[in-house]
C-alpha cells in the first residue's frame, strides 16, 4: 500500500469544523462531498437498536447513489427516537440545501453517547461555513472529527489501475470502543474514482467488509451506529472492468479496509497489545470464527496478555465454554510461532518463558489448531487494560 | 436465615491444613468427612475442558454416595492429562486409607491455575495431618482454605424441622472471578444432616442450583473446575418427609446456596458493587435469561456502573445485539426503583441524576421490562473495576 501525506480523490471534497459538540473546541462536524453523482453500497449494525442517522442512511443508501456525508461526533443519536430521525432528517436536508442537491443523496452518520438528543441549534448554525470550507484536501482533518475516544485518525490510501486509467480509493474509519462489528464496523468512509457499476461494487464491498471490520473485537459489544459506506464516483474515466481490474480492485478495497480494521484494534480503548487470534483446524466454519471470538473477547485472555503471561490455560477454558467441537487432548497453541501446547498439555516452562518475552513486542499472533477439520478463521483484537475502565467508567462525566 | 459463629451438622466433621501450595503458609488443603454414609448429589461445569478432579468426582457422585471431600487451592489440576488424573486418584486413595473408608466414597476438588501439574509431593506429606486434625469445628477454616483470589470466606447456614426432627444445613463456597457457571459453580460444599432419599434431593438440589449459582456472572467465563456437592447424612433421624418438610428443605437449601451464590458475586474480582439486573416482559423464557446474561456481562454496563454513571445506552446497545425479540421504543428501565427509560427514551434528567446518586450504595437493582411478553429472569453480577484487571493480569507472576 503506497503511502503519502496529501489524500485526495478526483471529484470528492471534504471538510470539517467545530461545531461546540466536543468540549474543548475540538473538530467534531465532517463533511464529505461527491461533486459527481457516486455509486454508493453501505453495511450497518446489526443491532436491533440502530440510531437514527443508520435507519435513514441504510434506506437512502439501498437507492445506489449517494452524494453527500454529514457526520458528528459527541452523540450517537441513537434512543432519541421520532426527535431524533427528525434531527438526522433536517441535518441532512441543511446540508443538500447548501451543496444544491437532492436530500435523498445526502446520509447522516453520528458516533458518541446514546440517548442524548442532538444539540441541534449548534449543528445547524455550523452547517454553513462546513459547506463553505470544503476542499479536495480535506480528508485527514475529517479523520480527526471523526475521533472520540480514538488516539489517531485512520486513514489508508491505494493507488490502481483500470485499463490504464490510475484510480485512487482513500478509506477513514473510526473506532476504539463499543466495538465487534457484526455485518458492519463503527463509522468508516471509502471513496474511490474507479468507475464501476453497483452490481460489481456490491459483492466486493461485501466479501471485503466480512473478512476486515467483522473480523475484529475490542469489547465484544456492538454498536448501534456501525456504518460502513463506499462512494465510488466514475472520475477516474476507465471503461468497463475486465476481470484482472475487478481482482486489483478487490485486493486494493480489501488491503485499505483490513488496514483500517487493524488500526481500530490497534487503538481499542486503553490498548497496548495488537492480537491477532488465528483459529484452524476447526469441524466446521461456524467452529472456527466461534471459538476465535470467544477467545478474543474473553477478558481473562485478555488481562493476561496484557499481563504479558502466556497464560494458556485460559485460551483452553475459553474454547472449552464456546460449545464448538473439540477434544482436549488434540489442541495445540504457538504464541508468535513459540509452540506452548500440545496435545492439550504444557510443552515446557521454557517454551513459556520464551513466548512471554514475544509478549512484550506490542503486537501478536496466537494460533489455536483445534485438529478437528479442515476450516479456519482468524479475528484480530486487542489486550484489557486499566484505561479500558478509566476511559469507560468516566465517559460520561 | 439463622446466623452463628459455630458452623457444624451432626456426623460431619472438616479440617484444613498449610500443605504449602499457596505462597505465603496459608490454608490451602481442606477435607470434608461423613462419619456415616451419605446420601450426595453434585452438579459440574459444563466447559468442554474439566479438570481431573472434576471428570473423577462426576463419575463418583454419580453413585449416590459419598463419605469425604479433598480439596486444594493453587493448582487447578486442568489440562494435565493422565498424570493429572493419577495425582487426583491417589490424593482420594491416601485420604480414603488414613479414613478407612472406601476411595470410591472419596471425591476431589481443585481450584487455581490451569495447565501447571499438581505438587503432589506436597500434598501427599499433608494428607496425614490433614486426616488427624478432623473436628466437628473445622467448617470455618475449610472456608478460608478453598479461598484464592475471594476476599472472604463464604459460609451460610440453615436450621430446620423435619416432622419433629430439628436438622441443620451447612454451605461452603468460593469463587471470586472466571465465573459464569452454568449448571454449576465455582467449589461449593452443603452439608445436612437431615435424612432424604437420593430420588428426593435430586430434583430440589437441581433447580436449587439452576436458580442461584447459575444465575451469577462476573466475567462471563466458565471454569473447568466447577463443581456444587450436597451430602445429607441422615443424623437427624427424622422419618421420610412428608410434603411440607420437602418444601422448608427446599427453600432452606434455596437461601443457603442462593445466599453463597451472592457472596460470590459480591467478591467479584475487584467489584466494588453488586449488581441485580432483572428482565420482566420477555417473550420467551430464554430471552428474559439471554437479555439479563447480556447486560451482566456487558464490559461496558460494567465499567458504567463503576463509574456510577447511569449510562442506560449501554443497557439499551447490550439488548439490541443480543438476538432477543424487542422493540426499541418499548423498553422501560429502572435503577433502584428509579424509572429512567419510558418508551425507549431517556424520562429526564432529573431521574438520571438520582439514579447516580443510588448507585454509590454498593448494591442496586436494575430493572428492564420488554413488553413483549410474560417471561422474566434474573442475574446478579458485578462492576468492572481497574482491581479486576491488576488481578488478572498479575495472576500467576
Amino acid at each position: 500500500m503506497k503511502k503519502q501525506n496529501n489524500y485526495s480523490v478526483p471529484g470528492f471534497l471534504a471538510s470539517s469544523v467545530s461545531a461546540g459538540l466536543k468540549k474543548r473546541g475540538e473538530l467534531d462536524l465532517s463533511l464529505i462531498f461527491s461533486q459527481k453523482k457516486a455509486v454508493a453500497a453501505g453495511v450497518f449494525t446489526t443491532n436491533k437498536v440502530k440510531a437514527a442517522p443508520v435507519l435513514l442512511s441504510q434506506k437512502r443508501t439501498k437507492k445506489g447513489s449517494i452524494r453527500a456525508v454529514v457526520a458528528n461526533t459527541g452523540y450517537a443519536n441513537a434512543c432519541t427516537g421520532i426527535r431524533g430521525m427528525n434531527h438526522a432528517i433536517q441535518t441532512a436536508e441543511m446540508v443538500a440545501k447548501g451543496l444544491e442537491i437532492d436530500p435523498e443523496e445526502t446520509v447522516v452518520a453520528s458516533t458518541g453517547v446514546i440517548g442524548a438528543y442532538l444539540p441541534f441549534n449548534l449543528i445547524k448554525e455550523a452547517i454553513p461555513d462546513l459547506v463553505k470550507s470544503l476542499s479536495p484536501n480535506g480528508f485527514k482533518s475529517v479523520a480527526e472529527a471523526l475521533m472520540t475516544t480514538d488516539s489517531f485518525p485512520k486513514v489508508s490510501y491505494f493507488k490502481g489501475n483500470a485499463g490504464g486509467n490510475p484510480y485512487r480509493l482513500l478509506g477513514i474509519a473510526k473506532g476504539a470502543g463499543m466495538i465487534m462489528p457484526n455485518m458492519a464496523t463503527m463509522l468508516s468512509f471509502l471513496l474511490t474514482d474507479i468507475n464501476i457499476d453497483s452490481q460489481t461494487l456490491w459483492p466486493i464491498f461485501r466479501s471485503a467488509a466480512e473478512c476486515t471490520f467483522n473480523r475484529i473485537t475490542v469489547d465484544g459489544e456492538t454498536s448501534t451506529n456501525d456504518m460502513v459506506l463506499i462512494m465510488a464516483n466514475g472520475v477516474a474515466g476507465n471503461r468497463s472492468l475486465n476481470r484482472s481490474a475487478i481482482k486489483e480492485f478487490e485486493r486494493g478495497l480489501t488491503d485499505v479496509m483490513g488496514e483500517l480494521a487493524y488500526m481500530i484494534a490497534k487503538d481499542g480503548e486503553g490498548a497496548t497489545t495488537v492480537v491477532v487470534i488465528e483459529v484452524k483446524g476447526a469441524a466446521t466454519k461456524d467452529d472456527a470464527n466461534i471459538a476465535a471470538r470467544a477467545i478474543g473477547n474473553s477478558n481473562l485472555v485478555k488481562t493476561a496478555i496484557f499481563g504479558q503471561d502466556p497464560n494458556w490455560g485460559r485460551i483452553m477454558a475459553a474454547l472449552g465454554r464456546s460449545e464448538i467441537k473439540m477434544e482436549e487432548n488434540k489442541v495445540q497453541i504457538w504464541i508468535e510461532g513459540i509452540k506452548i501446547v500440545d496435545g492439550g498439555l504444557m510443552t515446557s516452562e521454557k517454551e513459556e518463558r520464551e513466548a512471554a518475552e514475544e509478549m512484550k513486542k506490542g503486537q501478536i499472533t496466537i494460533i489455536i489448531h483445534l485438529n478437528q477439520g479442515r476450516w479456519k478463521d482468524r479475528i484480530t483484537t486487542c489486550d484489557l487494560t486499566y484505561d479500558y475502565i478509566r476511559i469507560n467508567a468516566d465517559y460520561r462525566t
